[in-house]
């Protein structure tokens, strides 16, 4: 009856679940169900500002371990309480050098100076006037993931663990208009990006990304952005590291060189094993990880679950997500979404068979530029000891015979 | 200079605007911003749950002017403040016949009975082992701007009459999975779903939506669907007037006739003008609005403006949108967010320079059937003066020379 694709209890994608197969419904009804609560009396009126179920229980974790300084650190997504592929705007992940402004907009402006021609002011409202454009991008820290670097793994969620990547539709101005209009000279080879923050976190942005498909955010899932997302308006590189994609974004300076500045020289650059550092490696590269199941979770009965994860790539749209239940040995390749989109997180999925033994859930992704997610020895091969970014490789998630879901190093 | 593709001052849609040219930006620069507070000391902290800008203000407007009962009415998006396609969560319009249930998913099943081999019934959990499968769709209440069926024109913002529509990525299980399970028997060609609000609304659907894209929503754009879009569970029938995905969804009858319920005789059935009345009319048509500049908003310069709105059809994808400023005289072609996607908002945009004078802005949408939307006259010559669904006439904004935007019956 049942129709494998791997080993380990993994069905064919394309398998028709039936629960009278699986023992999920209850098959013949009793004649009534109780009269609920809810059912007796009008409930709450249409209202202002909508809130969630009190037992769906959503909140961002804090990502700690080291310190960060006043209003600095994260907090990451719950992927393994989401599907689909949006990050809903209150659970988007952060990532602070030094807190949440609470900027007036009308009190903030963006300037573009340097090697430009007719350097230029604009208000939030001058900003409206020009063409915006709309697409959905995933954001991923640069730092997502780094436990998976440690020496033993650290038995969390798959938010606590990989959260700091969340995914959403984001509107602004495409910005080579904005650059087109101040006028590159020709010596114009980066562009760096200031915040409004206390921090005035600086980034060097190496002009073809910014005349590419660098965008000044304004809107995020339709709505104006969070402060904590960059209200009034943020850089955004998709594609690239989340830091480089510079929030509350104040002044964009022309010049020759990268500035080198502070947050990029102590942060967000590569230690590699021979003692070289790599800097300005902005693109995420592709990865996976399965959110369903996936750490702390529990198995409470033998039977059919529907695996179900995340993909991206910086560098294109997902082609492929493999997936294993024996820990790598074999793979049969799940379900995309519809239609992947480039630069997006895709939503895969699989059935599988849990018949109770012990199993090691994996994920693989390949991009449609042909790269493949490396194992997790292949991705630590690269960087040195200490060097903790950029890490994408596969998740593993085993399952005990006791139903027990955890990270794992296979 | 200017690049015009219409009357009224419309210009190319892919005219690149000039900053100089239109007076926007400041020009050569003062040397310094001052310093603002928010720069001088660390920000709030990253939190578990995001929250919007207070300089924002983003609110549903409910939508009054009749009794609607206890827990009853409507609250609709603040469209005019929006950008992009998505709605998010806590702005998606709202329609309640007796408020919203506090519902334990726990305590919640969906059952499948009537004419079925073998009713089923299945818990919160049981579902998740199912298939599921995301899309964006959008949602329409068929009473949405209702008020541009009235005599004279409501003077009120974009939302306020036109907010009972809103837009979100869905995931959840496909009926047909669930129906085919259960068994149909040769005699099912109706599905009686009910609610489990206080009002137990239940509707009558044709068992062809059914089995073509209905879907068991579980989650909205990535997160678990609210209490007032149906926490745990409601039936999604993308394209088809709001009323019929019913929230809160705990039964699903089938049998070979529809059940002519309270709700769908006392409500959500079209008057004719030959007297007679038109039932189960579910797809909602082809229709636009401009979202900016629209009503209430306030023109406080001459120039260039981004002219940006929304269309959608529930019979496919939108294929074309035109643009007037001179009330109909001429149109010319906006652009379309890249690949407007079947069943979902699409974002259209065309920059307009603004002379000063009197002008009424309209849009009129075209989706890839055929079908195009009608004027307000026509749209109007189907229904009896007493019918008020399904309007989807063309909206026009009309500008004053004082840069007031009003809506206006052109």
């Amino acid at each position: 009856m049942a129709d494998f694709s791997a080993g380990g209890g993994i069905l064919n994608r394309r398998a028709l679940l039936k629960a009278s197969g699986v023992g999920l419904a209850a098959g013949f009804l009793a004649p009534a169900q109780a009269e609920e609560e809810w059912m007796t009396r009008a409930g709450e009126s249409p209202g202002k500002y909508g809130a969630q179920s009190a037992f769906a229980d959503l909140s961002r974790e804090r990502v700690g371990g080291h310190e960060f300084g006043a209003g600095a650190g994260s907090s990451s997504t719950p992927l393994q309480k989401l599907n689909g592929t949006i990050t809903p705007n209150s659970l988007h992940f952060e990532r602070h050098h030094s807190g949440i402004p609470a900027i007036n907009p009308d009190r903030h402006s963006l300037t573009i100076v340097g090697a430009v021609k007719r350097p230029l002011r604009f208000s939030y409202e001058d900003l409206h006037a020009y063409p915006m454009e709309t697409y959905v991008y995933f954001l991923e820290c640069s730092g997502n993931s780094y436990r998976n670097t440690l020496a033993s793994p650290a038995n969390v969620t798959a938010g606590a663990l990989s959260g700091l990547v969340s995914c959403a539709e984001w509107t602004g101005v495409p910005l080579h208009y904005l650059l087109d209009e101040a006028g590159l000279e020709s010596s114009a080879g980066w562009v760096i990006g200031e915040g409004a923050d206390a921090a005035a976190l600086t980034r060097s942005v190496p002009m073809k990304y910014m005349l590419d498909n660098a965008m000044l955010a304004m809107y995020q899932n339709g709505e104006p952005i969070r402060p904590s997302q960059g209200y009034p308006m943020r850089l955004f590189l998709p594609g690239c590291e989340g830091n480089i994609s510079v929030k509350w974004l104040q002044r964009l300076k022309v010049q020759n060189t990268p500035a080198y500045t502070r947050d990029e020289t102590s942060k967000y650059t590569d230690l590699l094993k021979d003692g070289t550092a790599e800097m300005f490696s902005l693109r995420m590269e592709v990865k996976s990880l399965i959110t369903s199941p996936s750490g702390k979770m529990q198995l409470n009965r033998k039977g059919v679950y529907e695996i179900s994860g995340l993909a991206w790539s910086g560098e294109g749209a997902i082609s492929k997500v493999e997936v294993s239940a024996d820990g790598g040995k074999t793979w049969a390749e799940a379900v995309l979404q519809s239609e992947p989109k480039s630069l997006a997180l895709t939503r895969f999925r699989i059935p599988w068979q849990w018949s109770g033994a012990p199993a090691v859930l994996q994920s693989r992704a390949t991009d449609n530029r042909g790269n493949i997610q490396p194992t997790r020895s292949a991705a630590l091969q690269r960087y040195s000891r200490a060097g903790f970014y950029h890490y994408n490789g596969i998740q593993s998630w085993q399952v005990t015979a006791l139903g027990e879901v955890k990270n794992a190093f296979a």
